[in-house]
């Protein structure tokens, strides 16, 4: 599908938190690609909330969203953040031209959203309807498998990948959308279990490096240090509850 | 990428539940392809368990998957069962030719997954890592919570996406692999949750009237009939748990 290059991307997300609309936000600000953040415009600009909600409404009858984010190019509306990110990959040069490591690409993205999926359960293990204090007593001990089992478990397969890989991203030499999603997901990690994050990552030394590589591209340290990027917040998926950490 | 035609496509999935397996399954039957479950081959035909370990063992340096099912189609190895639909989709002509509904499908497809997930959860709210004995209180928490709020919200959307598509399927007029993996989940929470089930399925008619017309294709129809088909049971994704369903 070729770009619509009359129309800037629109991104749809909920304005105060990175969450999930983060994966698509980073592979648009790494493009410098002409993007709208909806949900954080006024409403008087047409954005905010209202907007999202009216796009889930699928008022105009385009191919209808479960959830934010959402992103609109033209007359496609697309759904699901791995979805997103692998057809802003292919629009924007973020992954490679060759067959093979684009699947190899949606794959890892995919596995990437089940880590986030998981990370998110830590404190809602219950219901996404109550809130995190009703649902306390379940979370330390989801949060507790999570950390000795789960976090383990898919950072050291990243870590893996990486390495067979033997370039410098996780695609090999060519980088690609799937490190600023696998960048994203280490910095929510660390911000979410700062204690247990440090003591395993001595066992991530490939991916703490590609960490930083993200951070010292250029595009990329130019949106982290501008108030286009949201910071963590405890309304997220990456929440910081100390109880929820190792000692 | 051109179908790798002197090979057949392997499957590889646990052999005794239908689980995710279940969602590449029924593309390949209901293309009649030419395909080998490996993990249903005995250990002296190279298949069993063994084979699905040294697949995710990654042997041969190809791209290492975290976990089944995964498809081997000649040099290409996939996991996610979400990316190997839609590649099979591509492959084998099940999925229409014009990329906004590709985008689509692989829109509805992710969302399949994620209703997976959480009914996944409603058997393992703490642990992937312990038996639902171990976690039965919680899970009697999170299943309420689920019958509750959550698969109405997904199957109202998958309907709504039905009923807006105007067609038999739901992408419209185009029979595509997300036809499969929607009547597949409807088959997994008719069995899992037959009380709740039957109370929602007046506000799904267009669901219903689906999950019998891909009963009726054909070769859909042999394939259920068949041994190839692997009943639901109390190892996988879906389970009858009496005490998690309505009364």
């Amino acid at each position: 599908m070729a770009k619509n290059t009359d129309t800037r991307f629109e991104l749809y997300y909920w304005p105060l938190i990175p969450g999930r609309g983060e994966f698509p936000r980073l592979v648009l600000e790494e493009a410098g690609a002409d993007y709208v953040d909806v949900g954080r415009l006024s409403r008087d600009e047409g954005g905010g909330v209202e907007a999202i909600v009216a796009m889930l409404d699928g008022a105009d009858d385009a191919q209808l969203p479960y959830a934010p984010p959402i992103l609109r190019d033209g007359e496609l509306v697309l759904a699901q953040s791995a979805a997103i990110c692998h057809y802003l990959g292919l629009q924007l040069g973020l992954v490679p031209e060759d067959e093979t490591s684009r699947w190899a690409a949606l794959q890892i993205q995919l596995t990437v959203a089940d880590l986030v999926d998981e990370t998110h359960d830590t404190h809602h293990p219950i219901a996404v309807s109550l809130y995190y204090e009703d649902q306390q007593a379940e979370s330390a001990k989801r949060a507790s498998a999570f950390l000795e089992s789960r976090m383990p478990k898919f950072l050291g397969y990243f870590e893996l990948v990486l390495e067979r890989a033997g370039g410098a991203w996780m695609l090999g030499d060519a980088f690609s959308y799937v490190d600023l999603s696998v960048f994203h997901v280490l910095e929510g990690l660390a911000y979410a279990f700062p204690n247990a994050f440090a003591a395993f990552d001595r066992r991530i030394p490939r991916l703490l490096e590609l960490r930083g590589r993200v951070t010292e591209r250029p595009r990329v340290a130019g949106y982290l240090a501008s108030t286009r990027r949201l910071p963590f917040n405890e309304h997220g998926i990456f929440r910081r509850y100390p109880e929820l950490d190792r000692p």
